[in-house]
């Protein structure tokens, strides 16, 4: 064991020195560990799907040449960050191991996910045993590390692995949704695919039945089953890349009233002016679609003169991990829909 | 005059039809105004930096030429959004004309400048009568619309001009600062320009002299000037785009602890993590720099396990103009500083 681990992983960083882990070009990905580090036996990575992709298409579907470059890109960085998206995916693992100074909500033993991006993660690879070219995923035999800083979950017993990790995937947006709409008297979930379906039943247990929770969506078939639940009252199709369409239709819904707070879990480009425009003066507008784009946020609010606080959805909130199974846990529509995306 | 004017100057947009002026790729910039516009005679451009640099740089810097591409834009566009930059910049004028539906706070004669960018503004230019080398600026002869979303501000008599419109040009921080930092008892100010300037001084005036007020900036003359005026407890000096850096000088100045609020006002990337790492448990980062990414905040933020909630910087708040001149003929250490850089 090695001593003086940095509450954020800077031990781990080699180039550029002083940095965060994330923002590096290479990690120490070697034996042994930090005295404030887990140790993780890792089972698979997942790699995230814009990346798999770029990998696939520059050495072809070929499982083996998959494989290849993985090996390259963690032994030249110590890390699974592809150099060309710059994105990662996360890791399952088992822990195997515990510093005296990590103070996390794990144990050895522990089957465990992480909740931070293989981005800042330390990653030994002795072999790739199999690519799942289907599914981004890869079986590995290798080691991981991390620090306190560095949010992991012990995966739940009594639900399907695959579920879980799906709903763990975005368990920052539901934690962040049940603050945001305390004393919300109407919220609109712009986008109601697995965060947004999360994101509608945090708010129903906050904001009750005197609340009046909205729905815009491409498709109206989760909306539909949220609204069945009782975890949705009225829902809109259409595009949410058109601000007036948006706005429309939630005045629609309305009888002509903006919302207090504006839910974006799109996954698309150019959601920015729907969101804000369907905000009431000074109520709020939550993007965790990660395709938001800062200027049009800032710029596009000023623009219409809009008094709104914008927020950036932050993927961490103290105790989202657990508060999201719980959500999933209660809620049978929403954990239905979640499974049936899985298949 | 033309009836039904939108409230979002949706009458405006050409192309595409059904979109806001600021995405639009041309705006109708012709007379008659409508029902709900108010009518300026345009003095001057202030063309957005970036955007006259790179003009500048594709036909030299040549008066004539500028003016020519100048024209060339606006005629094409309908209004001075740069095609390769994307970016506008702000005007001066004089009302000429106000619409029966029109509801903002001038009247016909005020000298004005708008608050909301050129990108959204039909403008027509009938002549161009000099171009500013050094200042980005562009005297001409033309009209330029707006409708009630877009805020514009009436020039006050006892500042002067150029300084009047330096604060009013960043006059969503301090009003937005002011808000945030409500119960606080420390406060950053990360960059300390014209913006982090006047965010000190609303931070001063909400929270007193009990509360603390930190400073960090590449340079200390701006923080020296608000520390000898009240408006700074401490500072320290260095790099924000080095996040340990930041973290550490914050931990130097507060003897150990993370501050309430950051308010980022830099004007470069990657200074969020800086920002972050310094913040505490459920405090609040406030991001005013434009050169702020949203994906290194949101996943900084994660990798970090940072429970704290992140803004985007609206360049509009209610009353942010007025509250913003206030705040520079209260303060005389800002005022003075401001006058400086100008100069
Ligand atoms: N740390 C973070 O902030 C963090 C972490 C994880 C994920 N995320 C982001 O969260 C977002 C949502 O993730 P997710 O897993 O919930 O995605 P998802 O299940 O794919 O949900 C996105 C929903 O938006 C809908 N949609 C797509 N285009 C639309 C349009 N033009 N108009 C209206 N609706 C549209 C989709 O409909 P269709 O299915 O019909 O296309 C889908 O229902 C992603 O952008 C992801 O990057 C952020
Ligand atoms: N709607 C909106 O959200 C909106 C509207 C207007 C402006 N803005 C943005 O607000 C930001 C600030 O504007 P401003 O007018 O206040 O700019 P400014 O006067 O230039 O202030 C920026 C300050 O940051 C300092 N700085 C630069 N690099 C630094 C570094 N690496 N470490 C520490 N400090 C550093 C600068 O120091 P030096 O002078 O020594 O370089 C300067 O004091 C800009 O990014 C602008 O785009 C946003």
């Amino acid at each position: 064991m090695r001593e003086n681990g940095h509450l954020f992983g800077l031990h781990r960083v080699i180039e550029p020195a002083g940095g965060l882990p994330q923002a590096s070009k290479r990690l120490d990905n070697s034996a042994p560990h930090y005295d404030n580090e887990v140790v993780i036996d890792v089972a698979t990575l997942n790699i995230d799907s814009a990346s798999f992709h770029q990998i696939k298409g520059e050495v072809g579907a070929d499982p083996d040449k998959i494989a290849e470059r993985i090996m390259g890109i963690v032994a030249e960085r110590g890390k699974m960050q592809n150099p060309v998206t710059g994105s990662g995916g996360m890791l399952l693992g088992t822990v195997v191991e515990i510093g005296p100074h990590y103070d996390g909500p794990v144990k050895v033993g522990d089957r465990v996910a992480t909740l931070v991006s293989l981005t800042l993660t330390p990653l030994e690879i002795e072999s790739i045993t199999k690519v799942h070219l289907d599914s981004d995923q890869v079986d590995i035999k290798g080691r991981a590390y991390l620090w306190p800083s560095s949010p992991i979950v012990a995966l739940p017993a009594d639900l399907p692995e695959r579920l879980a990790l799906s709903a763990l995937d975005v368990c920052g947006a539901p934690a962040q949704t049940a603050r945001l709409v305390q004393g919300a008297r109407s919220v609109l979930i712009l986008g109601a695919g697995k965060s947004g379906m999360l994101c509608a039943a945090a708010a129903r247990e906050v904001i009750g039945e005197n609340g009046s929770i909205y729905g815009f969506d491409l498709r109206s078939d989760n909306m539909l089953s949220l609204h069945q639940y009782g975890l949705m009252d009225t829902f809109r199709t259409g595009d949410a890349t058109r601000p007036t369409d948006v706005l429309d239709a939630v005045l629609d819904m309305t009888g002509g009233e903006l919302v207090d707070v504006v839910i974006n879990t799109c996954n698309i480009a150019n959601s920015e002016m729907g969101a804000i425009l369907s905000t009431r003066d000074r109520g709020k507008v939550y993007f965790f679609n990660m395709a938001t784009d800062f200027s049009k946020a800032a710029l596009g609010s000023e623009g219409v003169g809009k008094d709104v606080d914008l927020l950036i959805g932050n993927g961490f909130a103290r105790g989202h991990a657990q508060m999201t199974l719980n959500l999933v846990r209660r809620h049978a529509g929403v954990r239905e829909k979640l499974q049936e995306l899985l298949s």
